[in-house]
């Protein structure tokens, strides 16, 4: 038991034994809901048939949703990206997942992506705007590029904010990141 | 020596200790450059009667430069963030210097400030636009606020771009950061 912690992420070898042992002193009963809880999310847990978001049912939780507008459609590289859009309470459309960020570096194409399904999706609904919310590396621009030259005979594409993060200071950042936060200046309302 | 170097910030005692006695290894005439530098420093310096940045000359060398477009003009709110912005190399306007933020907390308005002269500069000069370029904090916002009310009947008004810092990963970004960066998304052209 101790082994199988040990290979989680994050999770060192007296983390590993803590839990180990915690979960030995704990009621026979919960150790096998434990147990069945991890069977039941390994063989019910797959992909959401519309964004790709992880999901129990064929359809997800935010798909579902009527409340949702699907005239606003948020891409993001991975289910960790919309989990974290999800905690801002901010955002009220859909998504799409695609299941990680072009890198010619490392073999990844447009093909082994969710790129198709979205062009797809694009095309056939009511879409009026896509949200590219991809991370400002090389990988994430060279996906938002791509995405953006596909998407833009369908509906308006637009990106999230590049700049300074709330809380920071100006004299600290780097400088592409103020290069960007100059170059990406909107009117002030 | 020592308590001199001491008092200096992020300057520790062992640090302290280190330059006073890589100073005493020096030949005699280096030491007298250097108290003459720290002399000459304190009395020649001053602010530049324009933009109030660090100068000492009563104008300095960034508004005397005639490349720099006097079309655009950086509010920043003291010296350090204007070296900041020009470390980036990709701004080719003039600035002027507030000396502060306004902080009601702290007791500081506006009349503490260069602000007086940022509305005369404005109203005087031909300048299209004024870009407001403060820390993303609650002062930061209460300045920009305040100051954008001053300045547009004059000129356009716009702020840099807050949301995330190139590099950074969607999914460790804060909340506020990750709600501002969809707020200001922009179209992709």
């Amino acid at each position: 038991m101790i082994d199988q912690f040990e290979r989680l992420p994050g999770i060192g070898p007296r983390t590993a034994q803590r839990l180990a042992l915690h979960l030995l002193r704990q009621p026979e009963e919960q150790i096998h809901s434990f147990a069945d809880a991890l069977l039941a999310a390994r063989s019910q847990v797959g992909q959401c048939q519309t964004c790709f978001h992880l999901s129990a049912e064929p359809t997800c939780e935010i798909c579902r949703n009527p409340e949702r507008s699907i005239g606003l459609l948020c891409v993001v590289a991975d289910s960790r990206d919309l989990l974290a859009l999800e905690r801002t309470r901010e955002y009220a459309g859909t998504y799409h997942v695609l299941g990680g960020l072009i890198s010619p570096m490392d073999g990844i194409g447009p093909e082994m992506l969710q790129v198709s399904s979205l062009v797809q999706r694009v095309a056939a609904d009511e879409i009026k705007e896509v949200i590219l919310a991809l991370t400002p590396s090389v990988e994430g621009d060279t996906t938002s590029l791509y995405l953006a030259r596909l998407l833009k005979p369908f509906t308006e594409v637009s990106r999230i904010a590049y700049g300074l993060p709330v809380g920071s200071e100006l004299e600290y950042a780097d400088d592409v990141t103020l290069s960007r936060a100059l170059e990406g200046r909107r009117a002030v309302e």
